[in-house]
């Protein structure tokens, strides 16, 4: 018989750790553990009997729940708390009757709903961070191992002036550094108890209230905010669009890949695995499955984000639409960037990278790329005007004539008088043209600094 | 233990049948059937032996396929074709070695992924066919029986001047009915057979290519193209916009109702059903549930569009991640559109009207919004511009002295020399100032006609 | 002094015959035509006086309006048709006392807004619809001429298998006639008079309400709705809609033209243009600038279709946002498309096609990509399966040795035993394994005819 | 004769204060400034003669600039810079041929563009910043002064418990709170110096490149970044997604007070200025001109957040379609969403209040809504399931009959032996059941304090 769980994509664009954060398991637990949470926070400041957290606590495991009633209870009933805490009751019930009186006492369906997603936002977040230090930490090896390897530098999709390959790490590298520090500062808005009863007021709790709120809080080791934040999705979008803005990153990263893989580049290579990307019939051909997968994400990402934006045009003091649609994009949305970033780690720490190729399409256009160079060794004697047009008229001639620059320089009396052929050649080797991409990524590397950086 | 299928939200935006559509399960079965068919119409032309058929299209069962190992295989292979033809032929092997090499034969991945979705997505185009005429079947009854009810009409959500109830839905038909149009004009583009091998050229089926292209879509019942579309998503991005069109009148439809379900105007509701919406502590609250799962889809559907939209710019003959980004954005946007129309489905037909509370909304203003019709009385008697002023200044008069329009009026001498008490109590009876609201209506049920549109 | 009226880049991204169809100048005339109309339609059945026709239809020029004050005023009232009203009248108050009292009789401020945007887009795709014919007929064009010119198919961005230049053109060409057929099916439900007064009952019309509605629509060429349709946004979202996908197929298009295009491919080019694209100190590059609008239409595309698709969520019968919410998108999606396509209109007709390149890219694997022709034709003499692991094995000892796959093959005794090397020659020669390539041409072409379509 | 600057509309849904920053004129003279810091910084270490500095500084003025040149030549070159440079040559050239030599020296195309944009954005950022801060005081008056002003808290748009107005203020203000914070934080990351010459090594300026862009950094006032980042677009992502939170927040503000604005509510109003949203027809028409100019911003702001997000995923060292998909979305983003700030300044500071439809709508159910705060004072007494079900007893009764609740419970023999009917008056004042209310209200402003947090 078959049986699946999820969707059968799941681990093409996410991964399992990641995917297991989100799973229905997961969700119904994570709204049991504030259940289960309140119930202790409640009972510490009297507002229940004490007698009864046991009974309740014990009770609050996915185990219990009956996935199918709930699905059909939330259908009629809008949301997934309102039948939870119904199967709840009745598992409390059926072991302790006194105790089934005080499960979700002074909360509101919103409470634990959102309270169990920012525990579920917190353990995805904590995946991703740790995946950003990893490839953090291989793209300052890759960075440095590279920093003075030429390959030329495109622009427009066209040959443009040599960089190296270390300069293209240290810049996505940056660009990850800048994700970490953005996480670190999101955490504290994000990752906080949502608690406020029917309408924001905690009013069913009377001078408990401030109390349960804080114990509860500090039970579930998340800041307790101001105020209740029931209709205020920043929060939630904050994190959307960190997570929408790290997929675009890596989707960035993804795209350099794949285009270094094209056959015709054959500059680097997703790392081979066993039935990965592989093809019986054409051993030329490595599909950058990985890279697909990160460019899929990616391609998803900004209307995953845009639609919790959308969301966050809420009625009065509980949404009718925006918030619940929340429900399955957060979810997708963190799930498709963990992936992305799993994905990125399977190809960036053990990249092929092909010296000879890159080497290979430097002199794709015969030395017409180091123009510049010469251009501004000549300028030195002769003015840059005139050897702009030196140059350029050495360039159209080479072009012309299929013939190297060098040719087409080496010819050139004026050139002659100035440069050795010597001088010539160490002008047209790319590796003499790369300006500050060594100081870049050194740059990169200091502000990426793992270690100081940990948390 | 705890066990769930797919996503605990999946019926509370969803409908069981549109749901079993885009099941896992669902998927692999459409996916085999295009195998199956494919073995079929190869057999035809002899590119395969005719003793190969049964056997593979015996083992065409989803019951056959394990799908952990065809999600792991999906991941390593970045499709879900790979795995399930490598399983299919295993299944295959086991019964009939020599017809497990016939598996597949000619076709390419994209082919069975592409015609696989198309086969899902005609089952949900059909369902959705039939509850959109169930849904114009329903406005039709409703804009009849309410044609010529009055309401207040609102723009900037502020009253402004008299409608009817009928008018309004027939503003809804009248949006129904044009995308009923647009679905039966997609229908030709969107079900259509993939089918093009490697890239595109069927190269491998040599002279056998069209014909048993041919015979694979009559055998899928499926329109042939004139050529494969494997990077052309057109056809998808047609089928997606029209589900996002409908999600969007939906969603307009369910604002509306959710408007007039407010406690203070109480002038709709959505029928009452057992525990669905209601508040045990709260009689007089009655949540619009399913107007809430409509503006769940509708927020989410536009974003569902654009990705889909975004992964139309594919690179040459596959695609990478374009492609991988309807995967799940298209049974998300089809599953989500279809739950709306059955949640409007749930709502429309059995709508509960207040009309006393309509009638009494309708005098909120103590008759200011029919200052107009007044106003045209009188400018047929003294002038357009005289009546203005004097309805005007009637007006603000009502305003400042918390007085009906009626007794603002009927103090002005102008008035009383041109108009009767009961004239001017004509005057001021909305139902006496619907304009052409039943001309309207009758007009968009003409359009409508549900069996003219059937087919 | 500097003076830019519209964006810097509106001819980046544009086209000016496109621009000056969604000027402000063009803009504030479209509104003028519909008061123009509405007087002359009124008048017709005695509604407002024949004696106030003239003056008012005198002062419909943009010419007569102050834009600083009308963008003041729209401020103020929150749309453009309260604060232009209020210019005409005054102009023609200047001309005829008398006929000022008439300008604007019964309308609604958004029955002129959206008679004017729907009188823009008429225009707008007039000129759309004109650019596609010739779109396809360039692609045809094109797809004839190298319907039989070889070229690799790319999937994942690797070399797969071969196809012909004239496919890849009829793949594009194919898109671009259903996107015709969409147009021609669209603009009965787009191009649709808005004029429902105030609430949408044309009330204060009475029983001239219908036949001046009729006669409106008739001076303004457009068709008549069965009923207003204010707050019913599907016929402008199918119009983006459509809008949309065009940008998107036209992205495709310039992806795979930009791909080609790259120094190391150099398949394609855009054609020269003094100052288009080419660096004087770089003369090997050919930037792809008109790619790159494409692209960046292709890119912003999908998110203005789904503002407007979110906008359709509105309120009764005058909405808070979403109505104004396309003011600006759909031109904004209307004028990158067109110039998008404009922009391809400057590529195709005239682009570079380096056949030798074509070919040398072809050889870029030494034969591998022309595996499968091989298997097959040994295959019908040794099995497919012994066919498949021989070339397999081959395969993979031309990738280890460097050889070419011919030399592999010609030196495997199997081979040479049922294949001669001029056989073998053949089956590696490209241009003998693109399967329907040319037929898929031929069906291309043949369901283009743009003659049968034209209008 | 009609001339307009920018877009009709610019000024509902903009203010001119951020129309300026992004004007075509502001945008010229953003880049002409980074032109003339730039041969500053250069002559300061010797790059360039000092002697070419002043012409140079000079000529870098918009009034020198040929707008339509300027667009033509964007078109032609495919970005604003390459014509935007070549003027500038001109001009300077006409003063000082020598100077001329030097203008633009070491620096691409993108660096101009993306400093300019920078520099804007920066300017942009201020505005908003000092509205932000001038919003939070309004709402820190307006949350203290009605910190105890009852009204009814809405669920599902249904009546639920009682709130204050003040809570709903503190609600916004703690969000608004939370996105100054973010302001703060994203300002190092994103007002950064773009510098990196064409393919970000900064080769062409050899060992001065450090010290230049040390420099040029210095003399515009931006942080200078580890590196270039011509291709890592998150700054501006993460500058656009705060805009796109920013506008989601004050459209759920424009949401509430639009719906308590509505006729039948009437609890609020958007303060009435002259021609503002009024109507001389319906003098009780107050339209919600502001609340749907934020609006309007929230419905689009989140897909061009999506775009910009989209963007991202940019090739190699200079996009082709993403970075040129900013251009006019990020100007569109701020200018939307800092007219959208305006627009809420000009409401919030001065928003009509009406005590008495507060009250009176909290009155609507006949105190149902405040059935919970009998029943836990009864609960005390009696236990709480029994007074749960004598006061569902009661409300349904009420319901049913048409009474208040007061009534039926007043007839309630057990509710008058342990409440008497000042104590049941006490509990079925709102006033009286509005929770933690004042205490959260004191917590935002706490959290708010505006002088702590200015910069």
């Amino acid at each position: 018989m078959f049986e699946a769980t999820g969707r059968l994509t799941d681990l093409i664009c996410g991964n399992e750790a990641a995917n297991a954060v989100w799973s229905p398991r997961a969700t119904v637990q994570a709204m049991l553990d504030v259940e289960a949470a309140l119930a202790r926070a409640s009972a510490l400041h009297g507002v229940i009997p004490s007698s009864a957290v046991e009974a309740i606590v014990a009770a609050c495991n996915a185990d219990n729940i009956d996935a199918g009633a709930l699905m059909t209870g939330a259908a009629a009933g809008g949301n997934l708390a309102i039948p939870l805490v119904k199967q709840l009751t009745a598992v409390v019930k059926a072991n302790d009757a006194e105790a089934a009186k005080y499960v979700h006492w002074g909360a509101t369906s919103q409470d634990i709903i959102d309270t169990g997603v920012v525990l579920q936002l917190r353990a995805a977040l904590d995946l991703i961070d740790a995946d950003l230090l990893a490839l953090s930490a291989a793209l300052v090896t890759q960075a440095q191992a590279h920093r003075a390897t030429p390959m030329i530098g495109r622009t427009w999709l066209q040959q443009a002036l040599p960089i190296t390959l270390g300069l293209k790490f240290a810049q996505w590298l940056d660009a990850v550094t800048r994700h970490r520090q953005r996480l670190g500062e999101l955490k504290a808005r994000a990752l906080v108890l949502q608690f406020g009863g029917a309408a924001g007021t905690l009013a069913s709790l009377r001078d408990k209230a401030l109390p349960v709120a804080a114990s509860l809080a500090e039970d579930l080791k998340l800041n307790l905010p101001a105020l209740p934040w029931h209709t205020q999705r920043d929060r939630i979008a904050e994190a959307a669009s960190f997570l929408g803005m790290l997929a675009g990153t890596l989707g960035k990263i993804a795209r350099d890949i794949s285009l270094m893989m094209q056959t015709e580049l054959g500059e680097v290579a997703e790392p081979a695995a066993a039935g990965k990307g592989g093809s019986s019939t054409m051993p030329h051909k490595r599909n950058p499955v990985g890279c697909a997968a990160v460019l899929t994400a990616a391609t998803r990402a900004p209307n995953l984000v845009a639609t919790i934006f959308a969301g966050m045009v809420q009625e009065h003091e509980r949404a009718l639409g925006g918030w619940q649609a929340e429900w399955e994009a957060l979810p997708d949305l963190a799930r498709l960037t963990a992936g992305a970033l799993s994905s990125m780690l399977g190809i960036v720490p053990a990249m092929e990278v092909n010296v000879a190729r890159l080497a290979h399409n430097l002199g794709a256009t015969n030395g017409l790329v180091l123009g510049e160079a010469v251009m501004l060794a000549l300028g030195d004697a002769i003015g840059r005007l005139d050897a702009h047009k030196l140059v350029e008229g050495a360039s159209k001639a080479s072009v012309a004539n299929g013939t190297s620059l060098f040719d087409a320089l080496a010819a050139n009396e004026t050139v002659t008088r100035h440069l050795s052929q010597d001088q010539l050649k160490q002008l047209l080797d790319p590796a003499n043209y790369v300006g500050q991409a060594q100081a870049f990524v050194a740059a990169a590397i200091a502000s990426a600094d793992p270690k100081q950086q940990e948390r």
